[in-house]
């Protein structure tokens, strides 16, 4: 079954639109909530009056920040840790009088129904004081008064960095040093489905149904935000609409958890629009980055140099682990004896940077592979040549947390399959000299990613297998279905260990808490390979038990070694008992019944990187400043694929993302209050299917010895070198490097100003 | 936690009208079905035309009996066997042609809601061809024509029989023999709410949320009755309104499954009214019992006879599985040298018999404890001392099926208890030569009850426990909560063994037989003896997991006993982890995390025997024909009680159903077409509270060696000897034996008549 394009399991569902998303499942009565936003951007709540609020018919409950526990709690879908040291950053109250950014939540309100609630909020009055408001992180990071949290007077929520050989000697030893600035824009997720939660009180406990990645982490962090003992939280998930890492936080949960306990365990409904989602969830973190690299007399890397400069927004969420991941892919991949990171992240007055699919590489990839293009271009070089020969091939693994290593290395012949669909060499020959208004260009990128989070983070999964009476299986597990098919593939891992077909495979959708096997959830790239690893030790275990079970009701199998094969037991190669009639016997034999179940809980200590590359030909419209893709391929190697057309599908979603990261995606602040001035899906300009070319997928397959079935990542990595393969041929067209994405008309055209062709 | 009172885990939920049951939990614009019934008692479907009812605007699906699969499947609540000779009588179809009692079903309309499916019923024209009804079973047991299923001539479902001794010559040599017919009525069991459910599918697969007390079982006819695999069914039961029993059947469930399957997986509600549960559902079987006994000049029985005959009505159900359990009851308990007993089980053309409380014994206590009253009467000696004189003092077992034993026996402090109460010595001598319209007596009858069903039928249970982070677990059962309590003894146990508290113990009350650990469900008195043994076993595979990995984290605790109390890590005497750090640790440890669960399905082979008496005072108006009850009591040994104020609840539930047995309910049938003429709330006279006089539980608590708590069957057995006990009260109060309950007024009149007192 691994290996074959099964269709996916939810496809009847959510084609015929019978799959139940968090909306569809809301309780008759259902109360609703609104949260109200400060309308500054840094400053206090002096005085709040609620009392208008409060007497309007319909309204059931209203509470400030004056109301809510006043402990702080963390949000990052984070395994938590024992360890101090490893615990995420607590800087969030549920509701603040002390404003971090343009619409931070300083109040809430329960009512009947959306429009009594959103007049509701209307009739609160609201009094503050001001402070100014800093939304870059280059100034932000010397300080302000007062600081953004706690007594950090320079507004760094973190710093990390290392150094490798001798960068300055490196680079004074270099032929050549070349420096940049590279600039990544805060963008959205996007996902379809907004978050929305809903919560009810049942047998004393608070139960909380809700559009998320992680729902034993969303329990979690309830438990903290409240002050709860967690066991006294269940969490439900459902179908979601995308997530993108967003729903990597703990958004409004805990609120929606705290409002039921307000209105005596009443349901309440808290979701919110798409303006909030852009304004008030979480976003992908802007980050600076100074490069600097010196190179041989042939072309190769010696000296590596990286300062980057994360912009957290009010709140640190995921904080500094994404760009400390940025940090630790400078020293992969690339061979160079001599290397220094830095990186810092710093606290803005602006929306709450987030975990988005990639995690910080889409950022520092764009930064990295524009300046790789840039080195190759000083030393005049073909940028594919200087990529090769600076690469590793085959094993290397990081200096610092061995077990993340590149334990198969297809990158050299995803390079190949790339140049070749792109039409490399011809193409860079033939656009080398171009003038007119309209110019194409071809250009390329790559990247590494590493598949889980170990060792920087717990890896553990569970699941649980139950043998039904007619021989099919029931799986449960933590992990969840985020529209990525892993609901697909897990069944397919099962079917591959037991040896049987997917009709024989039915899995639990639903995550709950209360009964579902513990896993971290949808994050990272990791579920195909960290919750694969535990679904395959779990199917082991039943196919063992079924075994077991047979040999007991087959006494006369003695010296036979048997198996399980299509639904049979096999003794060598006779046919012995069915599937179906051994689990039949299992459930209701006098003498000897017991329902075959295996359960595991496994923490997996091992990681894989994965790798791939973007080439993109372009066509450049001077004077509109306008971009026409007209080829782009991503080739990766993922490992072993376990579904080729749902692993294709996963990478037209991520190069989209990718193209929209490069071309049209970011969300505009304003100067002077943080507030976001396109946080809608008219102005803000995602993808649509007219801005998308053709796009295509091609793969290096390679088993991965550490992935269970072979598999290596690839959730998120196809995200990842779109932006800067065009960037890349928009330079290769027109000579003119641009250093911050998205490349807009209007930055286009400046670029362009600037460099004189128009 | 054992023996305590705490207080129900779901009385919160249910006092504030919170719990969710079935009805609560219908999903949108869900569907509404309607069932056409058979207005004749015996016959056929000439023709049935659905025409108009098809175009009505509304009408979504009409199906009748030609359009469902036409092979038979059985609906009792037992478990499955492997073995044909053990498997139910398979003799019904989800609609039928052959009508075989007034109201049986025959066809079926699916509509937007009730009303227009009410009108569509009335718009479907039926034909029919007409038999001669028969609903006696001693008349039916010679045969009709045709017969009422298969190929049975002579109607009898079932006959079983047993010899011990020589009967015939234990009557010869007998001073005394007595001989009495005795007959029990037709009940219902009136649970509060009535049967429903609702299906839709999902992923290719039929979920169906029904008010049940058997969701594994339920899931497993279902996929009988559709003829389609097993492991495509999933069944989940909400909080339910009572069952009794009656839901211990497998109902409308499977067309209810068919019906969703005939309008594209759409959800489709059906419900059915009063009435129909009375005529549609399940029935306490009517039971007529020929009996005779020879006692020696000591008053000591040596030779008994039963013959007995069991209506079943239209279709099979529960069968003769009930006759079976009567006769088997006749040779326990009393000591005697001959017995013979049989047993046959009748179709007749009446609705169908099925599972009640008590299975056959209220039936056959009836008759056996009036007729105990009758010989001790014939022999001119008290009725409780001839009881004393043949009752078994401590150990007995069945002759045939040895696992079924009194491992301990307290029925003869039981009795003591009760005379005491009653003021039996005292009462018997005042009111023995009473004159006048209003006369008092004093009345007992007493019974034994096997808790589970071993070894007539398998014995099987599942548990599974994950631990909290916070040091509270999770507890599964596939073991049912139907009002009697089993959610909080349940946890009970699980606290007690792992020496916590019930705050830390959250019991998962919704099962679902796709995550539910494989229990077949709440039935006989089984689960707190079947389903708790596995729960004991899982709670110590957990407990005994937990210092398994305390000793990973205290590595210097070498040869020190571990041990688990009060929610700490004990060596020795010193408290040294608490159970929640250890739980946290072993989700996040970086070095050693495996989440602890536990999960059991372990088959019971064992059972046990309790015992108990009613002891009654009634004050019985001649001339009006009505009885008063002035005092009543039931004495149990249930072995250790779980949760000694649950326990005295559920006596007085049985008790209250036991003395509407005795006085007042009945399901009258029109003689000609066997149509119920009291098949409602209004008519059918169940006790109310202003019927209910004060009632008294009391107790004999003996540690029974079986039960996993000490524990013996509670559950069924207080319904059970109240109505001989006040049958035999009216004897003393007047002379004159009622063979035949319930002693209405009615009934009451024409005895007196006949004994002259009137």
């Amino acid at each position: 079954m691994i290996g074959k394009s099964v269709p996916r399991v939810d496809a009847y569902e959510k084609v015929t639109g019978r799959a139940k998303f968090t909306e569809d499942l809301l309780p008759k009565r259902c109360l609703v909530a609104k949260v109200l936003h400060a309308t500054i951007g840094n400053g206090i709540v002096k005085s709040i009056d609620t009392s208008e609020a409060e007497i309007m018919e319909g309204v059931v409950k209203v509470v400030t920040f004056h109301d809510v526990p006043d402990h702080c709690y963390p949000t990052p879908g984070h395994p938590w840790s024992v360890e101090l040291a490893h615990q995420d950053v607590a800087d969030r109250n549920l509701l603040t009088g002390r404003v971090r950014y343009y619409g931070d939540d300083i109040a809430a309100v329960v009512a009947e129904d959306e429009i009594i609630a959103s007049r509701a909020l209307k009739k609160i009055k609201v009094e503050y004081e001001e402070y100014p408001v800093e939304i870059h992180p280059r100034k932000s990071m010397y300080g302000s008064k007062p600081p953004i949290h706690f007594d950090k007077k320079d507004n760094v929520l973190a710093r990390s960095n290392y150094f490798i050989g001798d960068v300055d000697k490196g680079m004074e030893e270099a032929e050549t040093v070349v420096k940049g600035t590279y600039k990544t824009p805060i963008v959205q997720h996007c996902h379809i489905e907004n978050p929305i939660s809903y919560a009810y009180m049942e047998k004393g406990r608070i139960v909380v149904v809700t559009s998320t990645q992680i729902p034993h982490i969303v329990r979690r962090v309830i438990g903290q935000a409240l002050g709860i003992p967690w066991g006294n939280v269940r969490v439900i998930k459902p179908y979601i609409g995308g997530g993108f890492g967003n729903k990597q936080d703990v958004l409004y949960e805990p609120l929606n958890a705290f409002l039921t306990t307000q209105v005596g365990g009443r349901p309440v409904k808290l979701d919110i629009s798409r303006e909030e989602t852009f304004c008030n969830t979480r976003t992908r973190h802007a980050i600076e980055f100074d490069l600097a690299a010196g190179v041989d007399k042939e072309g190769k890397l010696i000296a590596k140099d990286m300062h980057s400069y994360s912009n957290q927004g009010a709140y640190a969420s995921h904080g500094h682990a994404i760009a400390a991941n940025g940090l630790t892919s400078w020293r992969l991949q690339y061979a160079c004896p001599n290397i220094r990171g830095e990186a810092y992240t710093i606290y803005t007055n602006t929306p709450v940077g987030g975990a988005m699919r990639g995690y910080g590489i889409p950022q520092v990839c764009f930064a990295i592979e524009c300046f790789m293009d840039d080195v190759a271009e000083a030393i005049h070089m073909d940028p594919l040549e200087f990529r090769r020969k600076n690469l590793i091939e085959g094993y290397y693994e990081d200096r610092y947390l061995k077990p993340i290593a590149a334990n198969t290395n297809g990158i050299f012949e995803c390079l190949k399959k790339g140049a070749e669909y792109i039409h490399w060499d011809e193409k860079r020959k033939k656009y080398a000299k171009q003038t007119g208004a309209v110019r194409r260009g071809v250009g390329m990128a790559l990247f590494s990613y590493k598949t889980g989070v170990w060792p920087i983070s717990l890896e553990i999964a569970g699941a649980r297998l139950s043998l039904n009476q007619d021989g099919s299986v029931q799986l449960q597990l933590g992990a969840t279905e985020i529209g990525q098919g892993a609901d697909t593939v897990f069944s397919q891992m099962v079917a591959e260990t037991l040896h049987t077909d997917m009709a024989h495979v039915h899995i639990q959708t639903v995550q709950d808490t209360d009964v579902s096997p513990f896993d971290t959830g949808a994050y990272a790239s990791r579920q195909s390979f960290v919750t694969g690893t535990a679904v395959k030790h779990c199917a082991e275990i039943l196919r063992d038990k079924i075994l077991a079970y047979a040999k007991t009701l087959l006494p006369e199998i003695d010296t036979r070694e048997l198996s399980l094969r299509d639904n049979w037991i096999w003794a060598d190669e006779e046919q012995v008992i069915s599937l179906a009639a051994l689990a039949e016997e299992s459930y209701y034999s006098l003498t000897n019944s017991s329902v075959l179940t295996a359960e595991v809980s496994e923490q997996v200590k091992k990681n894989t990187i994965a790798t791939g590359c973007c080439f993109a030909e372009v066509e450049v419209d001077i004077k509109l400043g306008k971009i026409k893709i007209l080829h782009i391929i991503n080739v990766h190697d993922s490992g072993k694929l376990l579904n080729p057309q749902l692993a294709e599908m996963q990478v037209h979603g991520g190069m989209s993302m990718g193209m929209g990261y490069g071309i049209s995606e970011q969300l505009i602040l304003d100067e002077k209050t943080g507030r976001p001035l396109n946080g809608n899906l008219l102005d803000y300009k995602l993808m649509t299917m007219l801005d998308t070319p053709d796009i295509k997928a091609g793969f290096v397959e390679m088993d991965d010895p550490m992935g269970p079935y072979g598999n290596k990542a690839l959730g998120e990595p196809p995200a990842i070198p779109s932006a800067p393969a065009i960037r890349n041929a928009v330079l290769h067209a027109t000579g003119v490097a641009f250093n911050e994405n998205p490349l807009t008309p209007q930055r286009l055209i400046d670029g362009f100003k600037k460099a004189g062709l128009i």
